[in-house]
């Protein structure tokens, strides 16, 4: 028997086939749930072991944790470290209740803001209630979605990437904003989620408050008013304490016991001696909070001015990172070659914004550098 | 009118009743989910603030943990706060896989062994399925079983707290086995196990070792044969760091991904960089941990010898507890009667160990003051 060539390569085809779903067999346990079957986890930005880049990919502060944080760290003994840490994490809780103007049963804290997220999800939605969210924002907020089976409706961003609030139905169970929405750093006015409160009365409204603190407006305050608002917050940006894992919701005491009831039904401790105590020292140093983060505003403004200069589309941001785009120059192609240039950006695969870049705000000189290198490109191309 | 005592009483009951009601909704949100409406929590042993109690109440290790691990904590910075963790947590895996001769992608790491098995049970349990578990064991599978909804088999041990291996049929999906088991300290033989493996072939069994360093056999070792065995260790017993937060598990490859699978769903970071350092340095300084292990050890076979001696009924322990009951008086008073004399121990309110207490053990000196206590109980009752 003669073979052609075209059935040659289907051959050598279906053999690849075979042999990719013989690799993905490898890791297929015959244990696993239909949701680990179905489900396709968050991916975070890669953390490089190796080489030393100009990180820029995970929205992480270019300035070290508070010298009181490090002493905080540093205080804990071989004493403390043997027993379990305090299950209501009071002394932290307290501390934060106290910053806000909340009582301690309006605060909650968790193992970074995404386990506080997750806990969310079961504590308030049931299988059968629909929540809605943007198509472009928090990438995890699709994945929690899938992984309690809560039925969700994606409402696409404007072409400007600000949202269409009218396109959300009062019907909800759920919505969740991020604000300001991430990868964008589009932020909305606390009136206007005020605003939202009152019409969708009926709704529970998340506010992802992670990059809160570089520009936008917290809605903290309004838990005390309206029994339909969480806010979640975090410590890994503003506070440069990603390394730690802290995060917090702030709301109505009854939210604040869903959330508890879920954690307890989950894991006792889930913030560690070190964590709280570190955490505490982050929000008490208060002048350190109030410098690094207006020098970081500081850099994110001039840096938007000098990637328009040189050519790029930049979205407003009231975060600390930028989202922007080379016209005419594939998001891919830019990526990759700041990457070859020692350059950790981040990019979504979605259609969309594929040809977008998130860029996180270094320090000055880092900044300088991306600029340099983008200005380098769009000569190039231009 | 003119109202009888009866009736004023009757009257005060309602009164009462319909503010007990009202305590109640002021912590109800219309918000909740089913899950929160439904569930009943785990409640974790008291970690009281004010008084100083001899605490033997929660398993914790008497000993600090090793000044290694100190040493570890100290020397996290402030530049290394402000970055998120390896999500791969790879050189703390490494450390454990190197311990145990296992490969890095057989070992699993999260934030406590509670965090390790709250995320096996999405991994590998559909609603559809069925697990089992002794009806006196740790109390916490029951709690996850519920709040996944996993159908579940509970199986009385026998009289004298030994599981009955029969009981269980050979069509589970799950089957949790705490080895030695809690609250009762019994442990099976790792040759036994390795028959249920073979026996429960289609069965994914579960060996929650939390204990196993105070005199049982671990099972580790038989991850790498049988791919339906997950074995579930802590960091917070044996390495005297239940402040920190470390559990782990040890399976095949494939069951690792499905836990690394739910992980990514759930919480990119769970591990803080503090924690893995500390755990890393707490399994590195093997000295410590053959010292400090083999003190408790002896300990507690003098503790049991003198309960013995005082009167009471005690289950043989290859754990960091006993599990006691002093003949012809209530569990509850004689809880109460260590508390009022400034030791904790642990009580739990079912009914066929409810005048059982797990006592920890403790310090020498601790348990003297125990053993102290009990005899002039023991002898009031006589």
């Amino acid at each position: 028997m003669k073979l052609g060539l075209l059935q040659m390569v289907i051959l050598l085809l279906k053999l690849l086939f075979v042999m990719i779903l013989a690799q993905k067999e490898l890791f297929m346990s015959r244990f696993f749930s239909d949701t680990v079957k179905s489900i396709r986890p968050y991916v975070p930005g890669e953390q490089p072991k190796d080489r030393r880049f100009i990180k820029l990919n995970t929205n992480e502060n270019p300035y070290p944790a508070s010298p009181a944080v490090i002493e905080a760290i540093r205080s804990v003994t071989g004493l403390e470290a043997r027993l379990y840490p305090d299950p209501e994490v009071a002394a932290l809780r307290y501390t934060l209740a106290d910053y806000y103007g909340l009582a301690m049963n309006q605060v909650f804290v968790g193992n970074g803001s995404d386990e506080v997220l997750a806990m969310a999800f079961p504590a308030f939605f049931n299988r059968t209630d629909t929540i809605a969210f943007p198509d472009i924002t928090y990438s995890f907020y699709p994945v929690y979605a899938a992984m309690y089976e809560i039925p969700s409706l994606i409402v696409p961003l404007e072409e400007d990437f600000t949202i269409n609030f009218d396109a959300y139905p009062d019907t909800l169970k759920g919505f969740l904003l991020a604000n300001p929405n991430a990868p964008t750093g589009i932020a909305v006015t606390a009136a206007k989620i005020e605003g939202l409160l009152q019409f969708h009365s009926d709704t529970l409204l998340i506010v992802d408050e992670a990059y809160v603190d570089f520009g936008a407006e917290s809605v903290v305050s309004l838990t005390s008013n309206y029994d339909n608002l969480l806010v979640v917050q975090t410590m890994s940006k503003a506070r440069s304490l990603a390394g730690l894992r802290v995060g917090m919701a702030f709301g109505a005491p009854e939210l604040i016991k869903g959330l508890e009831c879920i954690r307890d039904s989950f894991n006792s401790y889930t913030l560690d001696i070190v964590a709280q105590r570190a955490a505490k020292a982050a929000y008490e140093d208060v002048t350190y909070f109030e410098t690094t983060r207006q020098a970081i505003i500081a850099t994110r403004d001039r840096t938007v001015a000098d990637l328009r200069e040189l050519g790029m589309t930049v979205r407003p941001s009231s975060a600390n990172f930028v989202f922007c785009t080379l016209p005419g120059v594939a998001g891919e192609e830019v990526q990759q070659y700041l990457r070859d240039n020692g350059v950790l950006v981040r990019r979504f695969a979605m259609e969309r914004i594929q040809d977008w870049l998130r860029i996180t705000i270094g320090l000055d000189e880092e900044m300088d550098e991306v600029i340099r290198l983008l200005q380098l490109l769009a000569l190039q191309k231009s």
